[in-house]
C-alpha cells in the first residue's frame, strides 16, 4: 500500500476498536470519497477539537461556557452519570427534565482512582438549592462504589438521594437474565 | 450533543459498517486526542485524498504513475485480483513474485456490470509477452463467472492461463467445511 493510504490507516487504527483491517477499510474508503465530503470531513475533526469543552457547571460536551442544558432546565435536580455519552442515553428517554453533572469516571481503588480524580468536589459545590440528586452510574461494582460514596456524601445534607432502579430489561426475556440482575429485580418489586 | 459532535459522527458514519454508536465514540476519541493527533488525521486525509491514484499499468493504488511493483517486478506472469485489498492480502502470503492486475470490480449481469465495467480491456492490452495469467479473483459465483471469462479470452492468445486452488483452509476443521468447499478440495486433490 502507498505511503498516505498506510498513514491515514495509522490514524484511524487509534479509534477505540478499530483494527489494522478496520482502519484499512476505512482508508480506502476515503479514497472513494470526494474531494468535498475529505474536505468536510477534516473542518469536522477541527471544529470538534477547537469548539469542543467541558461545561462550567456540570461537565458535559459544551461549545458554550455553560451547555444549554444548565442554562435552560430546573436545576434543583440533579442527575449524576459517570461519561457525557451516558447523558445523551439518559435524554433519549426523555423522563428526566433537571441538570446532569457528569462525573468523568469512576471510583476505582483498584485502578488508582480515588474520590479526588473524579467531579465530585465540583458536585458537591453545586447543591446549593437542589432538592434532589438521582444517581445514574453503572449498576457494576465501580458504579455501585461510586453512588454509594456519593450518597454517603450528600445525604446527611438533608438533599434527597435516589439510585436508579435495577432489573430486568424491557422486551427482555426472564429466562436468559442473569441472576444478580433477576434478585435485584425481586427486591425491587412494585405493588400493582 | 454539540453540533460539532454531531457533525464529525456523521462523516465518521460514512465509513463502511460504522453505525450511529460507533460514529458518536470515534468523535468522543477524537476530543481526547491531542491537537497534534488531530491535525496529523486531518493532513493524513487530505494526503490521501490527493496523493493517491490509480496506477497506469495495473490499476493497483500508488503515489506515482505507475507503482512501485510494476516498476521493479518482472511482468511476464500477472495476477489478476478484483480490488487492492487483494493485492495486500496476496503480498502478505509472500508467494507470488509478479505483477498484479486489478479489475475494480466483477462482472455481474444481476447487478448490471458487464466486461466494460471492470478493467479487462486493460488487461488484454498488457499481455504482450506474458507467460502466465493467474487468476485471484474470489471463489463465489460473480469472481468465478469473471476467471472464466477472462480465461476464455486469453486462451486462445496462448497464454497459460491458471486459477487459484479451492479448498480447505489451513487451520480449519473439515467438520465444519460446507460441501461446495469440502467437494472442490477432493476434486483438486493433489498425489502425495
Amino acid at each position: 500500500m502507498t505511503e498516505s493510504i498506510n498513514k491515514l490507516a495509522h490514524k484511524f487504527s487509534k479509534l477505540p476498536g478499530v483494527g489494522a483491517k478496520t482502519a484499512m477499510r476505512y482508508a480506502y474508503a476515503v479514497i472513494n470519497m470526494s474531494e468535498a465530503d475529505v474536505e468536510e470531513f477534516r473542518a469536522a475533526l477541527g471544529d470538534v477539537k477547537h469548539n469542543v469543552r467541558y461545561c462550567a457547571e456540570c461537565g458535559n460536551f459544551t461549545e458554550t461556557d455553560v451547555c444549554e442544558i444548565c442554562r435552560k432546565r430546573p436545576s434543583d435536580t440533579i442527575c449524576v452519570v459517570t461519561y457525557p455519552k451516558d447523558v445523551v442515553a439518559m435524554e433519549k428517554a426523555h423522563s428526566f427534565r433537571g441538570v446532569y453533572h457528569v462525573l468523568h469516571g469512576t471510583i476505582s481503588p483498584l485502578d488508582g482512582r480515588g474520590p479526588d480524580d473524579i467531579r465530585i468536589k465540583e458536585l458537591l459545590a453545586r447543591l446549593d438549592g437542589v432538592k434532589e440528586v438521582i444517581l445514574a452510574t453503572n449498576p457494576d461494582v465501580e458504579g455501585e462504589a461510586t453512588a454509594m460514596y456519593i450518597a454517603r456524601l450528600i445525604k446527611p445534607l438533608g438533599i434527597r438521594v435516589s439510585r436508579i432502579a435495577q432489573g430486568i430489561s424491557m422486551g427482555s426475556d426472564i429466562e436468559y437474565a442473569d441472576e444478580v440482575t433477576l434478585s435485584r429485580a425481586l427486591e425491587s418489586r412494585v405493588d400493582l
